[in-house]
Protein backbone atom coordinates (compact mmCIF):
# COMPACT_ATOMS: atom_id res chain seq x y z
CA UNK A 1 0.00 0.00 0.00
CA UNK A 2 1.55 3.26 -1.03
CA UNK A 3 -1.15 5.47 -1.86
CA UNK A 4 0.41 8.01 1.24
CA UNK A 5 3.81 7.86 -0.60
CA UNK A 6 4.62 11.59 -1.86
CA UNK A 7 5.89 9.38 -5.09
CA UNK A 8 3.06 9.03 -7.42
CA UNK A 9 2.82 5.39 -9.23
CA UNK A 10 3.04 4.70 -12.64
CA UNK A 11 0.01 5.29 -14.58
CA UNK A 12 -0.86 1.98 -17.12
CA UNK A 13 -2.19 1.54 -20.15
CA UNK A 14 -3.89 -1.54 -21.90
CA UNK A 15 -4.73 -1.55 -25.62
CA UNK A 16 -7.65 -3.14 -26.84
CA UNK A 17 -7.21 -3.81 -30.38
CA UNK A 18 -10.04 -6.65 -30.31
CA UNK A 19 -12.72 -4.27 -27.96
CA UNK A 20 -15.44 -4.93 -31.18
CA UNK A 21 -13.82 -8.40 -32.33
CA UNK A 22 -10.63 -10.18 -32.67
CA UNK A 23 -8.09 -7.85 -34.35
CA UNK A 24 -7.71 -8.20 -38.07
CA UNK A 25 -3.78 -8.84 -37.80
CA UNK A 26 -4.46 -11.94 -35.61
CA UNK A 27 -3.00 -10.27 -32.40
CA UNK A 28 -4.11 -10.41 -29.14
CA UNK A 29 -7.58 -8.25 -28.37
CA UNK A 30 -5.56 -6.40 -25.77
CA UNK A 31 -1.97 -5.78 -24.43
CA UNK A 32 -0.18 -3.74 -22.47
CA UNK A 33 1.50 -0.24 -23.70
CA UNK A 34 3.37 2.25 -22.76
CA UNK A 35 1.82 5.33 -21.38
CA UNK A 36 4.68 7.68 -21.80
CA UNK A 37 4.91 7.51 -25.37
CA UNK A 38 2.02 8.76 -27.98
CA UNK A 39 -0.26 6.22 -28.91
CA UNK A 40 -2.80 7.77 -30.90
CA UNK A 41 -3.31 8.87 -34.00
CA UNK A 42 -4.02 13.05 -35.15
CA UNK A 43 -6.98 11.61 -37.57
CA UNK A 44 -9.03 9.74 -34.52
CA UNK A 45 -12.04 10.70 -34.52
CA UNK A 46 -11.87 11.52 -30.72
CA UNK A 47 -9.23 13.84 -31.66
CA UNK A 48 -10.28 15.68 -34.13
CA UNK A 49 -14.64 15.51 -33.01
CA UNK A 50 -14.44 14.72 -29.59
CA UNK A 51 -16.28 11.02 -30.75
CA UNK A 52 -16.50 8.31 -28.66
CA UNK A 53 -17.50 7.50 -25.02
CA UNK A 54 -16.46 6.38 -22.11
CA UNK A 55 -16.59 5.10 -18.28
CA UNK A 56 -14.46 6.04 -15.38
CA UNK A 57 -14.31 2.45 -13.04
CA UNK A 58 -13.02 2.95 -9.66
CA UNK A 59 -11.03 0.50 -7.67
CA UNK A 60 -10.23 0.00 -4.35
CA UNK A 61 -7.09 -1.70 -2.55
CA UNK A 62 -7.36 -3.53 -6.25
CA UNK A 63 -10.86 -4.51 -6.26
CA UNK A 64 -12.89 -2.85 -9.00
CA UNK A 65 -16.47 -1.79 -8.65
CA UNK A 66 -19.57 -2.16 -10.44
CA UNK A 67 -17.87 -3.42 -13.50
CA UNK A 68 -20.34 -5.08 -15.34
CA UNK A 69 -22.90 -2.05 -14.96
CA UNK A 70 -20.52 0.54 -16.21
CA UNK A 71 -19.48 -1.66 -19.12
CA UNK A 72 -23.33 -1.95 -20.02
CA UNK A 73 -23.51 1.86 -19.57
CA UNK A 74 -20.42 2.06 -22.21
CA UNK A 75 -22.44 -0.19 -24.67
CA UNK A 76 -25.14 1.95 -24.26
CA UNK A 77 -23.40 5.23 -24.79
CA UNK A 78 -22.37 3.61 -27.99
CA UNK A 79 -25.30 2.53 -29.13
CA UNK A 80 -26.65 6.05 -28.50
CA UNK A 81 -23.87 7.59 -31.04
CA UNK A 82 -24.46 4.68 -33.22
CA UNK A 83 -21.09 2.77 -32.81
CA UNK A 84 -19.94 -0.94 -32.97
CA UNK A 85 -21.33 -2.91 -29.81
CA UNK A 86 -18.05 -2.83 -27.56
CA UNK A 87 -17.37 -6.49 -26.38
CA UNK A 88 -18.18 -6.36 -22.68
CA UNK A 89 -16.45 -9.54 -21.87
CA UNK A 90 -13.12 -8.88 -23.22
CA UNK A 91 -13.07 -5.29 -22.06
CA UNK A 92 -13.80 -6.94 -18.42
CA UNK A 93 -10.72 -8.50 -18.63
CA UNK A 94 -8.61 -6.05 -19.87
CA UNK A 95 -10.10 -3.78 -17.13
CA UNK A 96 -8.45 -6.67 -14.73
CA UNK A 97 -5.18 -6.58 -16.93
CA UNK A 98 -5.08 -2.72 -15.83
CA UNK A 99 -5.23 -3.37 -12.75
CA UNK A 100 -3.13 -6.27 -12.10
CA UNK A 101 -0.47 -4.47 -14.02
CA UNK A 102 -0.37 -1.20 -11.33
CA UNK A 103 1.12 -1.08 -8.88
CA UNK A 104 -1.27 -1.69 -5.37
CA UNK A 105 -2.53 1.64 -4.39
CA UNK A 106 -5.42 2.27 -1.75
CA UNK A 107 -7.71 4.03 -4.86
CA UNK A 108 -7.26 3.27 -8.08
CA UNK A 109 -8.94 5.30 -11.06
CA UNK A 110 -9.50 3.16 -14.54
CA UNK A 111 -10.85 5.04 -17.78
CA UNK A 112 -11.91 2.90 -20.43
CA UNK A 113 -12.00 4.83 -23.72
CA UNK A 114 -13.87 3.98 -26.89
CA UNK A 115 -13.74 6.32 -29.95
CA UNK A 116 -15.02 5.85 -33.77
CA UNK A 117 -11.40 5.23 -34.36
CA UNK A 118 -8.93 6.83 -36.95
CA UNK A 119 -11.07 8.53 -39.76
CA UNK A 120 -11.99 6.24 -42.55
CA UNK A 121 -11.14 3.03 -41.02
CA UNK A 122 -14.83 2.43 -39.05
CA UNK A 123 -12.55 0.39 -36.26
CA UNK A 124 -13.06 1.79 -33.11
CA UNK A 125 -10.03 2.74 -31.04
CA UNK A 126 -10.39 1.38 -27.64
CA UNK A 127 -8.05 1.82 -24.17
CA UNK A 128 -8.05 1.46 -20.51
CA UNK A 129 -5.59 3.64 -18.75
CA UNK A 130 -4.96 2.94 -14.51
CA UNK A 131 -3.84 5.54 -12.44
CA UNK A 132 -3.80 6.15 -8.78
CA UNK A 133 -6.93 8.29 -7.61
CA UNK A 134 -6.21 12.20 -7.04
CA UNK A 135 -6.89 13.16 -3.25
CA UNK A 136 -10.47 13.65 -2.84
CA UNK A 137 -10.99 13.63 0.51
CA UNK A 138 -11.79 17.33 0.27
CA UNK A 139 -14.58 16.77 -1.84
CA UNK A 140 -15.38 13.70 0.37
CA UNK A 141 -15.61 15.76 3.68
CA UNK A 142 -18.10 18.06 2.09
CA UNK A 143 -17.89 21.01 -0.50
CA UNK A 144 -19.70 24.38 -1.92
CA UNK A 145 -21.46 23.53 -5.42
CA UNK A 146 -22.39 26.47 -8.17
CA UNK A 147 -25.92 25.74 -9.94
CA UNK A 148 -25.50 25.94 -13.67
CA UNK A 149 -28.28 26.08 -16.35
CA UNK A 150 -27.49 23.31 -18.49
CA UNK A 151 -29.84 25.36 -20.87
CA UNK A 152 -31.72 22.06 -22.42
CA UNK A 153 -34.82 21.30 -21.27
CA UNK A 154 -36.16 17.65 -19.42
CA UNK A 155 -37.91 16.94 -22.18
CA UNK A 156 -34.72 17.08 -24.65
CA UNK A 157 -33.77 13.46 -24.68
CA UNK A 158 -36.89 12.13 -25.59
CA UNK A 159 -37.60 14.51 -28.63
CA UNK A 160 -34.26 15.11 -29.25
CA UNK A 161 -31.70 11.91 -28.85
CA UNK A 162 -29.24 13.83 -31.28
CA UNK A 163 -28.37 16.03 -28.59
CA UNK A 164 -27.17 13.05 -26.54
CA UNK A 165 -28.35 13.51 -23.28
CA UNK A 166 -27.20 10.71 -21.13
CA UNK A 167 -24.62 9.41 -23.52
CA UNK A 168 -21.24 9.96 -21.73
CA UNK A 169 -19.58 11.06 -24.57
CA UNK A 170 -16.16 11.97 -24.95
CA UNK A 171 -17.43 15.63 -26.07
CA UNK A 172 -16.95 17.21 -22.37
CA UNK A 173 -15.61 20.85 -23.10
CA UNK A 174 -19.33 22.46 -21.78
CA UNK A 175 -18.77 19.86 -18.49
CA UNK A 176 -15.21 21.10 -18.00
CA UNK A 177 -16.22 24.49 -18.27
CA UNK A 178 -19.02 24.31 -16.21
CA UNK A 179 -16.42 23.32 -13.43
CA UNK A 180 -14.21 26.42 -14.41
CA UNK A 181 -17.12 28.56 -13.74
CA UNK A 182 -18.11 27.45 -10.70
CA UNK A 183 -14.09 27.69 -9.35
CA UNK A 184 -14.74 31.26 -10.73
CA UNK A 185 -17.45 31.37 -8.41
CA UNK A 186 -15.92 29.98 -5.21
CA UNK A 187 -17.31 26.43 -5.83
CA UNK A 188 -15.55 23.10 -5.87
CA UNK A 189 -18.62 21.60 -8.36
CA UNK A 190 -21.52 21.89 -10.18
CA UNK A 191 -25.06 20.87 -10.20
CA UNK A 192 -26.80 21.57 -13.99
CA UNK A 193 -30.23 22.91 -13.90
CA UNK A 194 -32.87 22.13 -16.25
CA UNK A 195 -34.20 24.97 -18.38
CA UNK A 196 -37.25 24.03 -17.46
CA UNK A 197 -36.04 24.43 -13.82
CA UNK A 198 -35.28 21.32 -12.31
CA UNK A 199 -32.02 19.48 -11.00
CA UNK A 200 -29.84 17.35 -12.90
CA UNK A 201 -26.63 15.92 -12.11
CA UNK A 202 -23.31 17.31 -11.79
CA UNK A 203 -20.81 17.55 -14.91
CA UNK A 204 -19.47 14.13 -13.82
CA UNK A 205 -21.54 13.12 -11.20
CA UNK A 206 -24.92 11.85 -9.78
CA UNK A 207 -27.09 13.99 -7.33
CA UNK A 208 -28.19 12.14 -4.70
CA UNK A 209 -31.32 13.91 -2.53
CA UNK A 210 -32.31 12.95 1.36
CA UNK A 211 -35.86 13.75 2.45
CA UNK A 212 -36.35 12.23 5.54
CA UNK A 213 -36.14 8.59 5.26
CA UNK A 214 -36.14 8.49 1.65
CA UNK A 215 -33.52 9.17 -0.81
CA UNK A 216 -34.04 10.48 -4.74
CA UNK A 217 -32.48 10.93 -7.78
CA UNK A 218 -33.22 12.66 -11.16
CA UNK A 219 -34.56 10.15 -13.28
CA UNK A 220 -32.73 9.35 -16.55
CA UNK A 221 -35.61 10.12 -18.59
CA UNK A 222 -34.68 13.87 -18.10
CA UNK A 223 -31.51 13.30 -19.89
CA UNK A 224 -28.69 12.84 -17.15
CA UNK A 225 -26.60 9.53 -17.06
CA UNK A 226 -28.20 6.90 -15.30
CA UNK A 227 -25.39 6.34 -11.96
CA UNK A 228 -23.75 3.17 -11.15
CA UNK A 229 -23.00 4.50 -7.53
CA UNK A 230 -26.72 5.27 -6.84
CA UNK A 231 -27.65 2.39 -8.31
CA UNK A 232 -25.52 0.78 -5.67
CA UNK A 233 -26.50 2.72 -2.71
CA UNK A 234 -30.04 2.74 -3.32
CA UNK A 235 -29.98 -0.93 -3.38
CA UNK A 236 -28.16 -0.67 -0.04
CA UNK A 237 -30.58 1.56 1.17
CA UNK A 238 -33.54 -0.57 -0.05
CA UNK A 239 -32.36 -4.09 1.08
CA UNK A 240 -29.95 -3.44 4.06
CA UNK A 241 -30.96 -0.54 5.36
CA UNK A 242 -35.00 -0.78 4.77
CA UNK A 243 -35.29 2.66 3.61
CA UNK A 244 -37.23 4.29 0.43
CA UNK A 245 -35.83 5.09 -3.14
CA UNK A 246 -36.78 6.79 -6.20
CA UNK A 247 -36.56 8.95 -9.23
CA UNK A 248 -38.13 12.17 -8.86
CA UNK A 249 -38.19 15.57 -10.87
CA UNK A 250 -36.95 18.25 -8.19
CA UNK A 251 -36.30 22.05 -8.40
CA UNK A 252 -33.43 23.58 -7.26
CA UNK A 253 -35.96 25.32 -3.92
CA UNK A 254 -36.69 21.03 -3.74
CA UNK A 255 -32.82 20.21 -3.09
CA UNK A 256 -32.15 23.49 -0.94
CA UNK A 257 -35.24 22.26 1.43
CA UNK A 258 -33.81 18.74 1.47
CA UNK A 259 -32.32 16.95 4.68
CA UNK A 260 -29.19 16.57 2.71
CA UNK A 261 -28.02 16.02 -1.24
CA UNK A 262 -24.88 14.23 -2.39
CA UNK A 263 -22.58 14.44 -5.68
CA UNK A 264 -21.78 10.92 -6.45
CA UNK A 265 -19.25 9.13 -8.88
CA UNK A 266 -17.23 6.17 -8.63
CA UNK A 267 -13.89 7.85 -7.99
CA UNK A 268 -14.71 10.45 -5.55
CA UNK A 269 -17.64 8.54 -4.37
CA UNK A 270 -20.18 10.41 -1.75
CA UNK A 271 -19.00 14.02 -2.07
CA UNK A 272 -21.74 15.95 0.49
CA UNK A 273 -22.62 19.02 -0.91
CA UNK A 274 -22.42 21.62 1.92
CA UNK A 275 -23.61 24.64 0.10
CA UNK A 276 -25.85 25.29 -3.49
CA UNK A 277 -24.83 28.57 -3.65
CA UNK A 278 -25.51 30.46 -1.09
CA UNK A 279 -27.76 28.31 0.45
CA UNK A 280 -26.18 26.12 3.50
CA UNK A 281 -27.64 22.46 3.48
CA UNK A 282 -27.43 19.84 6.41
CA UNK A 283 -23.99 17.63 6.01
CA UNK A 284 -24.33 14.25 8.11
CA UNK A 285 -20.61 13.09 8.51
CA UNK A 286 -21.29 9.40 9.23
CA UNK A 287 -24.05 8.64 7.19
CA UNK A 288 -21.52 9.74 3.94
CA UNK A 289 -18.60 7.63 5.71
CA UNK A 290 -21.49 4.19 5.29
CA UNK A 291 -22.43 5.77 1.96
CA UNK A 292 -18.45 5.81 1.51
CA UNK A 293 -17.69 2.34 2.68
CA UNK A 294 -20.24 0.99 0.30
CA UNK A 295 -19.41 2.53 -2.53
CA UNK A 296 -15.82 0.92 -2.28
CA UNK A 297 -17.63 -2.00 -2.13
CA UNK A 298 -16.88 -3.28 1.35
CA UNK A 299 -20.72 -3.86 2.24
CA UNK B 1 -3.06 19.59 -60.46
CA UNK B 2 -4.05 15.87 -59.68
CA UNK B 3 -7.03 16.34 -57.85
CA UNK B 4 -8.98 13.98 -60.54
CA UNK B 5 -6.73 11.06 -59.96
CA UNK B 6 -8.56 8.32 -58.13
CA UNK B 7 -4.82 8.00 -56.00
CA UNK B 8 -5.48 10.02 -52.81
CA UNK B 9 -2.15 12.14 -51.88
CA UNK B 10 -0.43 11.66 -48.94
CA UNK B 11 -1.98 14.00 -45.64
CA UNK B 12 0.40 16.20 -44.34
CA UNK B 13 1.33 16.89 -40.50
CA UNK B 14 2.89 19.39 -39.11
CA UNK B 15 3.79 19.71 -35.19
CA UNK B 16 3.92 23.20 -33.34
CA UNK B 17 5.13 22.66 -30.15
CA UNK B 18 5.87 26.33 -30.39
CA UNK B 19 1.92 27.07 -30.68
CA UNK B 20 1.81 29.11 -27.00
CA UNK B 21 5.82 30.20 -27.28
CA UNK B 22 8.57 28.47 -27.82
CA UNK B 23 9.08 24.81 -27.08
CA UNK B 24 11.27 24.25 -23.68
CA UNK B 25 13.37 22.08 -25.52
CA UNK B 26 14.39 24.59 -27.10
CA UNK B 27 13.43 22.54 -30.80
CA UNK B 28 11.85 24.52 -33.84
CA UNK B 29 8.05 25.68 -33.11
CA UNK B 30 6.72 23.92 -35.56
CA UNK B 31 8.00 20.95 -37.71
CA UNK B 32 6.76 18.33 -40.19
CA UNK B 33 5.75 14.42 -38.89
CA UNK B 34 4.47 11.38 -40.30
CA UNK B 35 0.74 11.34 -40.10
CA UNK B 36 0.64 7.63 -40.23
CA UNK B 37 2.52 6.81 -36.73
CA UNK B 38 0.88 7.56 -33.58
CA UNK B 39 1.45 11.20 -32.54
CA UNK B 40 -1.01 12.20 -29.95
CA UNK B 41 -1.13 10.98 -25.55
CA UNK B 42 -4.17 8.57 -24.27
CA UNK B 43 -4.02 11.36 -21.49
CA UNK B 44 -3.81 14.45 -23.80
CA UNK B 45 -7.48 16.29 -22.88
CA UNK B 46 -8.91 16.25 -26.64
CA UNK B 47 -8.34 12.23 -26.04
CA UNK B 48 -10.14 12.47 -22.35
CA UNK B 49 -12.32 15.27 -22.98
CA UNK B 50 -13.04 16.54 -26.23
CA UNK B 51 -11.18 19.62 -24.76
CA UNK B 52 -9.95 21.80 -26.98
CA UNK B 53 -10.52 24.40 -30.37
CA UNK B 54 -10.08 24.00 -34.00
CA UNK B 55 -10.60 25.35 -37.18
CA UNK B 56 -10.51 24.20 -40.76
CA UNK B 57 -8.84 26.30 -43.68
CA UNK B 58 -9.34 25.71 -47.28
CA UNK B 59 -6.49 26.38 -50.03
CA UNK B 60 -7.24 26.22 -53.33
CA UNK B 61 -4.63 25.47 -56.20
CA UNK B 62 -2.11 25.95 -52.99
CA UNK B 63 -3.35 29.29 -51.82
CA UNK B 64 -5.45 29.45 -47.94
CA UNK B 65 -8.14 31.45 -47.90
CA UNK B 66 -9.01 33.61 -44.73
CA UNK B 67 -6.35 32.49 -42.61
CA UNK B 68 -5.69 35.80 -39.80
CA UNK B 69 -9.89 35.47 -39.91
CA UNK B 70 -9.63 31.50 -38.91
CA UNK B 71 -6.71 31.90 -36.56
CA UNK B 72 -8.41 34.92 -34.97
CA UNK B 73 -11.40 32.58 -34.57
CA UNK B 74 -9.36 29.83 -33.07
CA UNK B 75 -7.68 32.32 -30.69
CA UNK B 76 -11.09 34.01 -29.26
CA UNK B 77 -12.53 29.66 -29.13
CA UNK B 78 -9.18 29.07 -27.13
CA UNK B 79 -10.23 32.40 -24.95
CA UNK B 80 -13.86 31.35 -24.26
CA UNK B 81 -12.32 27.78 -23.09
CA UNK B 82 -9.83 29.52 -20.71
CA UNK B 83 -6.47 28.25 -22.72
CA UNK B 84 -3.77 29.99 -23.46
CA UNK B 85 -3.46 32.37 -26.93
CA UNK B 86 -2.19 30.81 -29.81
CA UNK B 87 0.90 32.77 -31.59
CA UNK B 88 -1.22 33.58 -34.53
CA UNK B 89 1.99 34.49 -36.66
CA UNK B 90 3.78 31.03 -36.03
CA UNK B 91 0.92 29.26 -36.93
CA UNK B 92 0.18 31.33 -40.23
CA UNK B 93 3.37 29.96 -40.82
CA UNK B 94 2.86 26.48 -40.07
CA UNK B 95 -0.37 26.42 -42.22
CA UNK B 96 2.01 27.85 -45.26
CA UNK B 97 4.44 25.10 -44.30
CA UNK B 98 2.18 22.54 -44.61
CA UNK B 99 0.42 23.16 -47.62
CA UNK B 100 3.65 23.54 -49.33
CA UNK B 101 4.74 20.26 -47.99
CA UNK B 102 1.46 18.70 -48.91
CA UNK B 103 1.48 17.51 -53.18
CA UNK B 104 -0.28 20.21 -55.13
CA UNK B 105 -3.97 19.50 -55.43
CA UNK B 106 -7.19 21.76 -56.55
CA UNK B 107 -8.41 21.85 -53.06
CA UNK B 108 -7.02 21.00 -49.53
CA UNK B 109 -8.68 21.08 -46.05
CA UNK B 110 -5.93 22.30 -43.67
CA UNK B 111 -7.18 21.42 -40.13
CA UNK B 112 -5.59 23.42 -37.27
CA UNK B 113 -6.11 21.67 -33.98
CA UNK B 114 -5.04 23.01 -30.74
CA UNK B 115 -6.07 21.36 -27.13
CA UNK B 116 -5.55 21.85 -23.94
CA UNK B 117 -2.87 19.17 -23.74
CA UNK B 118 -1.47 16.03 -21.79
CA UNK B 119 -3.25 16.45 -18.26
CA UNK B 120 -1.35 17.74 -15.46
CA UNK B 121 1.11 19.78 -18.38
CA UNK B 122 -0.61 22.65 -18.67
CA UNK B 123 0.74 22.93 -22.55
CA UNK B 124 -1.30 22.74 -25.03
CA UNK B 125 -0.91 19.72 -28.37
CA UNK B 126 -1.46 21.74 -31.37
CA UNK B 127 -1.03 20.41 -34.78
CA UNK B 128 -2.08 21.29 -38.52
CA UNK B 129 -3.62 18.46 -40.43
CA UNK B 130 -3.70 18.83 -44.77
CA UNK B 131 -5.25 16.46 -46.41
CA UNK B 132 -7.07 16.84 -50.28
CA UNK B 133 -10.48 18.14 -50.01
CA UNK B 134 -13.47 15.27 -50.29
CA UNK B 135 -15.15 15.57 -53.52
CA UNK B 136 -18.23 17.91 -52.41
CA UNK B 137 -19.67 19.04 -55.70
CA UNK B 138 -22.86 16.69 -55.21
CA UNK B 139 -23.06 19.25 -51.81
CA UNK B 140 -22.16 22.39 -54.06
CA UNK B 141 -24.85 21.16 -56.32
CA UNK B 142 -27.61 21.73 -53.98
CA UNK B 143 -29.01 19.34 -51.31
CA UNK B 144 -31.37 18.51 -48.81
CA UNK B 145 -31.35 19.80 -45.39
CA UNK B 146 -33.25 18.65 -41.80
CA UNK B 147 -34.11 21.07 -39.61
CA UNK B 148 -32.94 19.65 -35.67
CA UNK B 149 -33.47 21.28 -32.45
CA UNK B 150 -30.38 22.10 -30.74
CA UNK B 151 -32.27 22.63 -27.43
CA UNK B 152 -31.08 25.79 -26.60
CA UNK B 153 -32.80 29.67 -26.64
CA UNK B 154 -30.78 32.05 -28.60
CA UNK B 155 -30.10 33.57 -24.95
CA UNK B 156 -27.96 31.01 -23.61
CA UNK B 157 -24.81 32.20 -25.57
CA UNK B 158 -25.13 35.53 -23.45
CA UNK B 159 -26.57 34.06 -19.70
CA UNK B 160 -24.38 30.80 -20.00
CA UNK B 161 -21.23 30.99 -21.38
CA UNK B 162 -19.80 28.09 -20.01
CA UNK B 163 -22.24 26.22 -22.31
CA UNK B 164 -19.41 27.43 -25.00
CA UNK B 165 -21.92 28.30 -27.64
CA UNK B 166 -20.26 30.08 -30.57
CA UNK B 167 -16.75 28.14 -29.78
CA UNK B 168 -15.48 25.81 -32.19
CA UNK B 169 -15.07 23.11 -29.48
CA UNK B 170 -13.63 19.42 -30.59
CA UNK B 171 -16.43 18.30 -28.50
CA UNK B 172 -18.37 18.12 -31.80
CA UNK B 173 -20.22 14.38 -30.84
CA UNK B 174 -23.42 16.26 -30.75
CA UNK B 175 -22.67 18.12 -34.44
CA UNK B 176 -21.77 14.83 -36.09
CA UNK B 177 -24.99 13.15 -34.42
CA UNK B 178 -27.23 15.46 -35.52
CA UNK B 179 -25.82 14.90 -39.30
CA UNK B 180 -26.36 11.06 -38.89
CA UNK B 181 -29.90 11.79 -38.14
CA UNK B 182 -30.32 14.00 -40.90
CA UNK B 183 -29.06 11.28 -43.16
CA UNK B 184 -31.07 8.95 -41.70
CA UNK B 185 -33.96 11.47 -42.70
CA UNK B 186 -32.92 11.23 -46.42
CA UNK B 187 -31.14 14.28 -46.32
CA UNK B 188 -26.90 15.83 -46.44
CA UNK B 189 -26.94 18.11 -44.05
CA UNK B 190 -29.11 19.65 -40.63
CA UNK B 191 -30.03 23.59 -39.91
CA UNK B 192 -30.42 23.75 -36.25
CA UNK B 193 -32.78 25.62 -34.36
CA UNK B 194 -33.26 27.07 -30.91
CA UNK B 195 -35.51 26.26 -28.56
CA UNK B 196 -37.36 29.46 -29.62
CA UNK B 197 -37.91 28.80 -32.65
CA UNK B 198 -35.00 30.21 -34.92
CA UNK B 199 -32.31 29.27 -37.52
CA UNK B 200 -29.27 28.80 -36.33
CA UNK B 201 -26.45 27.50 -38.59
CA UNK B 202 -25.26 23.60 -39.67
CA UNK B 203 -23.34 21.34 -37.57
CA UNK B 204 -20.12 22.33 -39.80
CA UNK B 205 -21.04 25.50 -41.85
CA UNK B 206 -23.08 28.93 -41.17
CA UNK B 207 -26.73 29.79 -42.88
CA UNK B 208 -26.90 32.25 -45.48
CA UNK B 209 -30.35 33.88 -46.78
CA UNK B 210 -31.31 35.76 -49.72
CA UNK B 211 -34.39 38.05 -49.29
CA UNK B 212 -34.77 40.06 -52.50
CA UNK B 213 -31.44 41.56 -52.87
CA UNK B 214 -30.83 41.41 -49.48
CA UNK B 215 -28.75 38.45 -47.90
CA UNK B 216 -28.90 37.91 -44.29
CA UNK B 217 -27.09 35.50 -41.91
CA UNK B 218 -28.16 34.54 -37.99
CA UNK B 219 -26.56 37.33 -35.46
CA UNK B 220 -23.28 35.58 -33.48
CA UNK B 221 -24.86 36.81 -30.52
CA UNK B 222 -27.48 34.30 -31.20
CA UNK B 223 -24.76 31.61 -30.09
CA UNK B 224 -23.60 30.97 -33.57
CA UNK B 225 -19.92 30.54 -34.88
CA UNK B 226 -18.96 33.63 -36.63
CA UNK B 227 -18.28 32.44 -40.02
CA UNK B 228 -15.21 33.41 -42.08
CA UNK B 229 -16.87 32.35 -45.22
CA UNK B 230 -20.18 34.57 -45.15
CA UNK B 231 -17.55 37.71 -44.04
CA UNK B 232 -16.08 36.95 -47.21
CA UNK B 233 -19.63 37.34 -48.92
CA UNK B 234 -20.81 39.67 -47.43
CA UNK B 235 -18.05 41.96 -48.30
CA UNK B 236 -18.37 41.05 -51.77
CA UNK B 237 -21.84 41.59 -52.14
CA UNK B 238 -21.46 44.94 -50.41
CA UNK B 239 -18.44 46.03 -52.07
CA UNK B 240 -18.54 44.66 -55.55
CA UNK B 241 -22.51 43.71 -56.06
CA UNK B 242 -23.90 47.14 -54.22
CA UNK B 243 -26.22 44.61 -52.30
CA UNK B 244 -27.04 45.45 -48.90
CA UNK B 245 -26.39 42.39 -46.17
CA UNK B 246 -27.29 42.14 -42.71
CA UNK B 247 -27.84 39.77 -39.50
CA UNK B 248 -31.08 38.78 -38.60
CA UNK B 249 -32.58 36.02 -36.33
CA UNK B 250 -34.91 34.22 -38.79
CA UNK B 251 -37.46 31.74 -37.81
CA UNK B 252 -38.05 28.81 -39.82
CA UNK B 253 -40.81 29.55 -41.98
CA UNK B 254 -38.73 32.82 -42.81
CA UNK B 255 -35.99 30.42 -44.14
CA UNK B 256 -38.23 28.82 -46.24
CA UNK B 257 -40.04 31.61 -47.30
CA UNK B 258 -37.00 33.15 -48.36
CA UNK B 259 -35.07 33.45 -52.40
CA UNK B 260 -33.05 31.24 -51.69
CA UNK B 261 -30.58 29.68 -48.97
CA UNK B 262 -26.60 27.93 -48.58
CA UNK B 263 -24.81 26.09 -45.61
CA UNK B 264 -21.55 28.03 -46.32
CA UNK B 265 -18.21 26.50 -44.74
CA UNK B 266 -14.52 27.16 -46.16
CA UNK B 267 -13.95 24.11 -47.44
CA UNK B 268 -17.69 22.37 -49.06
CA UNK B 269 -18.16 26.41 -49.87
CA UNK B 270 -21.53 27.34 -51.02
CA UNK B 271 -23.91 24.68 -50.81
CA UNK B 272 -27.68 25.52 -51.88
CA UNK B 273 -30.61 24.38 -49.82
CA UNK B 274 -32.66 22.76 -52.73
CA UNK B 275 -35.35 21.52 -49.18
CA UNK B 276 -35.30 22.29 -45.96
CA UNK B 277 -37.46 19.71 -44.59
CA UNK B 278 -39.89 18.47 -47.45
CA UNK B 279 -40.33 22.49 -48.40
CA UNK B 280 -38.35 22.91 -51.39
CA UNK B 281 -36.21 26.67 -51.97
CA UNK B 282 -35.23 28.21 -55.18
CA UNK B 283 -31.77 27.46 -56.04
CA UNK B 284 -29.89 29.85 -58.02
CA UNK B 285 -27.23 27.67 -59.88
CA UNK B 286 -25.10 30.88 -61.12
CA UNK B 287 -25.03 32.94 -58.20
CA UNK B 288 -23.99 29.81 -56.64
CA UNK B 289 -21.63 28.91 -58.97
CA UNK B 290 -20.15 33.00 -58.57
CA UNK B 291 -19.91 32.60 -54.65
CA UNK B 292 -17.74 29.61 -55.03
CA UNK B 293 -15.45 31.38 -57.05
CA UNK B 294 -15.20 34.11 -54.30
CA UNK B 295 -15.07 31.57 -51.41
CA UNK B 296 -11.99 30.18 -53.35
CA UNK B 297 -10.28 33.21 -53.16
CA UNK B 298 -10.95 33.99 -57.31
CA UNK B 299 -11.93 37.45 -56.76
Amino acid sequence: MTATSPRTPAPVLVLVPGATGAPSDGGPGYRLADPTVPQLSVTDLVATRGDGVFETIGAFDGSPVNVGPHLARLARSAEMIDMPAPDQALLAEAVDAAIAAHESVAELSVRVMYTRGVEGTGTPTCWIHAKASDDWSPYRAGMKVAVLDRGLATTAAETSPWLLQGAKTLSYAVNMAAVREAKRRGAADVLFVSSDGYALEGPTSTLLVRRGDTFLTTPASAGVLAGTAVATLFAWLREQQGLATGEELMTIEDVKGSDGAWLLSSTRLAAPITHLDEHELPVDAELTARFERVLKGGI
